[in-house]
């Protein structure tokens, strides 16, 4: 992905102050705790470190908001530390919930240390997210610092709502494009609008800013996560990694599918006939069926109205700089662009 | 255990704001995790409350320590429902990473709900405890709410760090002393002083309470612990409802038992010749070891003091009311004399 100046700038910041926080909170006797986060934070080894990372999206809207407003965004990094690491978090928990052996190229950290170390490591790094959070007091009012501890919290709820959605999905046959814009806001979009929100609150800034970067992120993620349940259908292989057939023949319920069920027409009929899981012969007659069914146009043109909202409220900003604005609109659409 | 008139005033006060929290932060779309904290919480079913629900003992050392210097002791509620929160987060998790299948004589979250929910769920509990905390904002002032939440913060490091020194154990073969005291301080006796610390920095007391205070509910904890570790070996089974060999013959790494084989003599001798888990009929062996190598006057002159350095906290204070510290001081009698 593409980045300024300003961006650039920042990384690295984010980036130290996620290193302070995990070697200064941790005690030298809990180290194996220390060890463990390293490792998930991708800093055990020196080598492609882009990769395994992650793209610390989240931190950089923090900082963002916050540059938008005032020149000296740095006040921000406590929040901008806390949303990654809650991210995370979440991240290390999801994969033991969903079994998954692979994150970023590298193996979890429950297929190396074990479950019951990885669920507490999970728990110490939320824990983490919260201290770094509380850090913001030594920049900002405690006032300030209450209201986004408030937000953050509610931002969690939120989070472990969405996955309790995800998890029940796999044990339900009948799941409305409702409940999945449940699952999606809690889980993906929840956290997206609280950094972009964060930084309007850090910045003291009116309430029509500060509500235009929480509907910004909540679109953006809904968008986001969209667009992706759109690649692990039509997505070109070689450029998403994954096959499009994957999403299709493990019956991952994603939002094309889930639209074409409730129509009740051609893919509906194909699903009852041979059963959800299909063969990967049967792939095309079902990418053809989804398409028939309008679900391809149907799910192009909720992520581009979702995207829409988006930059609506990135231009609805008042008062803002307008370098750091440009910065943010085209980190929207690089993310929104992305081929993987 | 008995209980004060204040303390059985204080009781159903926490219970509801347990409820309130629970009921009111939990989105109705996401009813599946406010069903299973509900169970977890032992609300489920009206009988046999006492038993399912557990003691509360943590919320009562807050309200106490604040009724000691305001008769207002309502104004720590918040605070009392997080920490009783906080503390049932950590058994869902435990239970999942001990495989524990029974709590308070009924199926563990994870038996009934599977691992992944219950990892979730815990998660969701953990933000419960934060949230409820926040809520201190609405009594005492922000600067006051926000120093609870750094204690509360860094008590959760510490319950992480005690409960991966605790998982590890059970891989090492050598565990000196001083790690099984860094583990007991952070599972059980961080929370324990915390506790009795909130309600001194919710009622903005002098220094000198505070620390007293707060180390109260660390001897508290440690001497607890020991105690527990002593009956788990000498005490009576039909009053502690455990039988003492158990302990022995999971090969548990109890104080009496690490203070044993740091002798290098019986104990020792007997171990490394038939091997750390022995057979039932060998327990009474073990036991005369433990005895002879003086691990048995070890233990009770270390919860003793403990308990000592605990009850001469509550001495120490100045300026409380006197009715309030009986009734804490009951309490803890109550508490370090129990057979189970």
């Amino acid at each position: 992905m593409g980045f300024t100046d300003l961006t650039k700038q920042m990384l690295p910041a984010v980036e130290n102050t996620l290193k302070d926080s995990v070697n200064q909170q941790i005690p030298e006797r809990y180290e194996g705790v220390h060890e463990m986060m390293v490792y998930h934070l991708g800093w055990e080894n020196n080598g492609n470190e882009s990769t395994v990372q992650g793209k610390r999206i989240r931190p950089l809207m923090v900082l963002l908001s916050t540059a938008l407003f005032q020149p000296d965004w740095k006040v921000a990094l406590p929040a901008a530390a806390a949303v990654e690491l809650l991210h995370n978090f979440s991240l290390i928990h999801d994969d033991i919930e969903d079994h998954s052996e692979l994150r970023r190229g590298r193996k979890t950290l429950w297929r190396i240390w074990g479950v019951p170390q990885a669920i507490n490591t999970g728990d110490a790094m939320f824990t983490l997210s919260q201290v770094s959070l509380l850090n913001l007091a030594n920049f900002v009012s405690a006032q300030i610092t209450l209201e986004s501890m408030q937000l953050f919290n509610k931002t969690c709820i939120e989070l472990t709502g969405g996955q309790y959605l995800d998890m029940s999905f796999e044990t339900q046959d009948t799941i409305s494009t409702e409940s999945y814009f449940h699952m999606i806001s809690g889980k993906t979009a929840a956290l997206l609008s609280a950094s972009a929100e964060l930084g309007a609150i850090i910045s003291d800034t009116k309430p029509n800013n500060r509500s235009a970067l929480r509907n910004f992120g909540s679109s953006l993620g809904l968008a986001f996560q969209i667009w992706d349940d759109w690649l692990g259908i039509w997505g070109d292989e070689s450029q998403t990694g994954k096959s499009a057939s994957s999403d299709l023949l493990n019956g991952k319920k994603t939002l094309p599918v889930l639209f074409a069920l409730s129509q009740k027409k051609d893919f509906f009929r194909l699903v009852n006939q041979k059963g959800f899981i299909l063969e990967e012969s049967q792939i095309p007659q079902m990418m053809d069926c989804l398409q028939n069914d309008g679900a391809k146009v149907y799910t192009e043109q909720l992520a581009r109205e979702y995207t829409s909202i988006a930059i609506q409220s990135i231009e609805s900003l008042s008062d803002v700089d307008t370098d750091v604005k440009t910065s943010y609109l085209e980190m929207t659409n690089q993310l929104l662009k992305r081929k993987n």
